[in-house]
């Protein structure tokens, strides 16, 4: 579709109140799902943090994972267990995530902005301290209903965030790209959710807002029904969706992200639909919007 | 019209590479016609111009004094006489037009700048002697054809251009507007062509690009036959066009000041149509451009 | 009068413990009356000013009208009417006062005090939003004593300072010049008493002197016994003397300015005497002192 | 052995001058070899470079990837062929090599250093596109003696160090640590000698001194006679080793990283042996110093 | 003794916490004594002092007067009367020791570290009001035990220290030297006892260390027994050892110093034998440590 | 004498130009002769230097030793034998004479000009090496008319001057006063004529002024005829009146003072009359001037 230049320019100007109101902020972006993987879509979340950096914003790139980690570790045969749905993380094994992310992952992130003449630096938790990390251990539940923490390895969450660096490279007009690897004060490597580093990131640092790209609309009221989509949502109200179980399965952890970030000071987070081309750029700078904010109250 | 999200975002992106290819750099506008009559157009020039601060540029404008002063002139009862078409002005037209220029005009557009939250300072040139001015005399051609140049009163040139308030307020994110009053190195005021202001100060500021906003759609090889609509003229070629007088009458001046002011250090010039709605806009961050511009070699 | 050289040199000794109490402190002038009409006293007030400057004071001046806004009136043909001595300021009316002010009387302090190698810079209240007004009405006795407020234009009151754009130039060793203009919320511009814009702006930027240039020597106890002359008052006692009528007249709006001022962060007021040759230069440098100091205690 | 007080201030004093020499200076380290394997050497090379930090000295690591690359190559089933002794390196390989080097052995570095409280940040060559490469050819010598420039895959070498990030990085005290990888003007990652890395490096950054730690102990005239090693070497003299074939084998290339890297800005350069416990110390603070040192000149 | 090239450099390594420890952190040293006096140990004291710089730490030299004020009193054939053990110090004699400790030790202490490419600065306290001293009087018991505060001339005791001058200097890389003499708010200059100057700037600094070079080992719990030296005492054990009498004669001003010291905001002090061959790098940066500190707590 | 207010207002303005003049400037004072030692004089100089300051002017002092340090070597029983009229000064001379210059001279010019609110800090220089020292022959005439260079000890002449220090402590605001002692390359003092101190500190400053504080009028043509008085000599003139003998005797140090700070950056010099009171204003801030400057040429 072609669009005549006077469409264009409004387009430009409409945007201004949405740019006037990001300008000089904080954004911490999750990247992960299907717009990680799917090469068109991948070109498109690139173009639009480099352009979320020109008109202003100051973006922080947290990644994920994607199925990297897995097919790497089939290729060197080895298999995995889970409890909980999560992934018993021996000392082989955490290693060989951290070369997927930090060695492929990140590198090709960082080495996409910077084509596009972006200064992007990547980062992981172990640079300068920056992401402190405890041990995570799984709660499973016993057949008398009792929960037995178990050991799963080197699986994290995080502690603190050692602000500086960020702030550092931020000034100097750097794109920080983290893998969500922490350090432990044991000396070892942690791996820890990719949401909750964003999470944790975006609170630590008071951003304006946290985006978390998925592979789903957002929030329904009722799933079934597509009539209840919800574009915002207080944290009370998520809590108590939580609560009686309208938020549930794959959609707890976002959420509790979102709340988590809110609670170590985000102003706002978003769960959005990473499979809509630029999707970055409608949730920020058009009227419509798209997904599902959680906001500290409506 | 209505766009389509997906449409948005899309120009928004299509917008980036000339977003960053002025990201940063000083563009200096003209101000003037049209654009700063019609109210609506005026509404979308000063829009245009907050979009271009936010998106990192760093705009300057020179405005001109259209039809004000001349009714100003007619209520205080003041008849003027014009030689070569350029205003006898004593000291009380000159005053007059300086008020003007200063008191309403210059006033009006930084109070709407500031209402769309930019950070607008009015200055004309006698502030921190920004533009140091010299007497300007008409070359009347007399019979015989020699030239005489005759006295017109407090009429004049750029002598000067003293940049270091305009740095200071640039890099404190203030945006100038500019009334094209000189002062003379005799104490006097001299009211000054504002296409020549606007040229003077884009070359001193070593502009990226000076603006000229006019009620005409540009340059024509052949005014007459529109499919002649000349994109970019190099400055050699505007030499030999006035020179063969395919340009003419009104056009000469702006030509020329195109010319000096790539002379002077500025690095594109442009004559834009100012009835144009987002003008700037279009010339600026789509691939259409309007109007003709006028560069140091093709 | 010839001064031998060591008479000149023991006076400039002489005025050091002067010096040093103003050095590097902010001094707001409200420059109007006499001092603003005759040339010879306008020449030392500016070189007062630039003496100021030299050593070591960053010197604030706001301007009032005088005489020029009311022949400017008359030109035009346009007669005022007055409710509590207040001019009814139509539209027409407040758009020519801001041209005299700004476009003139501004414009000719500025290029005075640049002529004598200060660095002045003209502004009015709009300017990045320096002085935000309120709409002002004129409280109108009734027959039956009851108060009206009556609307009487585009009269305002000061609302806010925004001193970030007065910081930001006093620090790159700028002297601003100030024109009595504020703007509204409404996005229109007010016509406000220049003694009220000197004291709230000397209280928005904790000056630690305010002085206001009038015509008169300053306050007597009993205005007919020359004897009763007061160099220094206290708030309280200055309050109380309005209220028991001894300060009246014209002179109440100047020492409820001053007082306003105290309240809102000045160090000191003084009304001094502007028909006095080089009373700036009188009241901060020499023993004596002129006009009367109104104080925050005694 | 235990040391008198005495003995160890008088040992610290000594160091004095060699700290005064290097205070303030950046160097460059190739780390590799035995240094980077045996878990004591490692330990005590950790240590040294803690200690040139904490007197004065901005150090820069650069590092090799030692047998893990092969280990991890073996791992996932990957043969590698070579040709004139370099690997040649599909896009497999050379995304191997870049996780092992960045997500293992770098990120081992780093997290190493900042368990000692320095500020170590692992950097990459695609950060912020600090070492640009082009393709290497290996050259193969046809039987008829020509040379045959043979496409060996992702070998690169360097092309151009952009050096702000690191300045910028070294400004803030942080120690960069960075991996053999640089990005293509074509986008593609490639795999680069260590050893010119540091080269480049040392000489883009005008650093005092670059050490390559190896696994010999330096330089001899004569390999076989352990009397002829050579401590300090010109640039010429090195040339002529290499010309008449003194300098051979594995030899070349060091000596040639040394000569490039004086070519390039480093004051100077030394081969050291990394199997020597505290070998940078040694080599910076004490008198005996160790290795050879390849100079502009004697 | 010779030392293996591997001693040396593993006693450099472990002085590497004690260096950490110290680092950005501001040390003020009370040199006097013996320390002062032997060639051998003045050089050390010198070389120990520029170590300590260079190793990051701020170092501040406060000098005492040693013998030579003595003796210049004599040469001029000036004795003296002494009350309480303090000198009676008329003004001539307040002259000589200012002449003797700023114009001839300050000066031999500034040019022997500058020599060895230090950057040291003498200071008075009279610099910038560096000093500002209050009259002392010698409290002298009568015979019926009532105390006669007698007056004994030009003695003097810190009011106040103005710290600016020593932080603009510290920022520099300067290294001041500080000759024990307090102007007094009379205009006078006062004699300090060098121990409480260096206590009152170490506080006023927030010095991590005070260190008084002395001529004794420390304090013992009971003095003719070496195997009670104490190697630490709280604030609380020192106040009762000065009570109880078993800190008593000269060492109980060096002990009221430390005392003071940490009361006006040093982190520790330490009471070290300045007659031991570098004693301030032993005390600082090995694990015997010398002398006893003296501590807020244990 | 008592002035009227407007006279005092007025001289005050009078001196504007030449406060604009200097405002910003360094200048160098050779403080010494009768304002030395008479105390009403001294009183003056002190405010003089204080007013200087105040109105923007950095000014350096640089003080003599007067009569102080021969009473001083009397008062110790040293008799002094004297080469071509210049001290010898063995090392106990050169003691005593650092003692008197900078533990005495130099302190109470800092105490004074310290208790009229400077920031004074005296410097020697030793500090941070900024007079260095090279060591100074009697250039002795035989009786065959040839010239024996002979060792006159500790005294010495300019070889260099880091100015390091000076802009460090006038950016700061400081004032440094100067005792004219230099650290030779040796490591021992020399003193220095002050005269010329003042003149190469100047010159490497760039000074715009260097005033000599002397006990005569200044340089006249013919020194029995007052009529003949020289206001402004160029460097030519001077030379030349050298060379014919009308400048003579003591005059001629003075001369090639002026001469050598000149040469040496100096943007003019003056020799002017230190018994006058108010002598440094005089000749800064009057027409009158007083005098004799000796500039680059007329």
């Amino acid at each position: 579709m072609e669009f005549s230049a006077e469409a264009k320019a409004s387009i430009l100007v409409d945007a201004l109140p949405y740019i006037q109101n990001f300008y000089g902020e904080t954004i911490v972006i999750k990247y992960g799902g299907n717009a990680m993987i799917n090469d068109d879509l991948k070109n498109k979340v690139m173009h639009d943090l480099v352009l979320m950096k020109y008109v202003g914003i100051r973006p922080i790139i947290v990644h994920g994972g994607g199925p990297d980690i897995t097919s790497f570790l089939e290729k060197v045969g080895k298999t995995s267990t889970f409890v909980n749905g999560l992934r018993v993380t021996d000392r082989e094994t955490a290693q060989i995530a951290e070369m997927v992310l930090v060695g492929k992952i990140n590198s090709e992130i960082v080495s996409r902005l910077n084509s596009l003449n972006l200064k992007a630096v990547g980062l992981s938790g172990k640079d300068a301290n920056l992401i402190v990390a405890s041990k995570k251990y799984a709660a499973v539940k016993n057949a008398d209903n009792t929960i037995t923490n178990t050991d799963i390895g080197f699986v994290g969450e995080v502690k603190n965030i050692n602000t500086a660096l960020l702030y550092d490279l931020l000034d100097q007009n750097y794109v920080p790209v983290i893998s969500p690897i922490g350090i432990g004060e044991d000396g070892n490597s942690y791996n820890i959710n990719a949401d909750y580093v964003a999470a944790e990131i975006a609170g630590a640092m008071s951003a304006k807002k946290m985006l978390l790209l998925t592979d789903i609309e957002g929030i329904y009221r009722d799933y079934n029904d597509k009539s209840t989509f919800i574009s915002t949502l207080s944290k009370k109200e998520a809590e108590a969706m939580i609560a009686d179980g309208s938020i549930n399965g794959g959609m707890i952890p976002k959420v509790e992200a979102c709340l988590r970030s809110l609670e170590k000071g985000a102003g706002k987070t978003s769960i959005i639909d990473g499979r809509q081309a630029h999707s970055l750029i409608l949730e920020l700078f058009t009227s419509q919007g798209i997904g599902t904010e959680v906001v500290h109250s409506n």
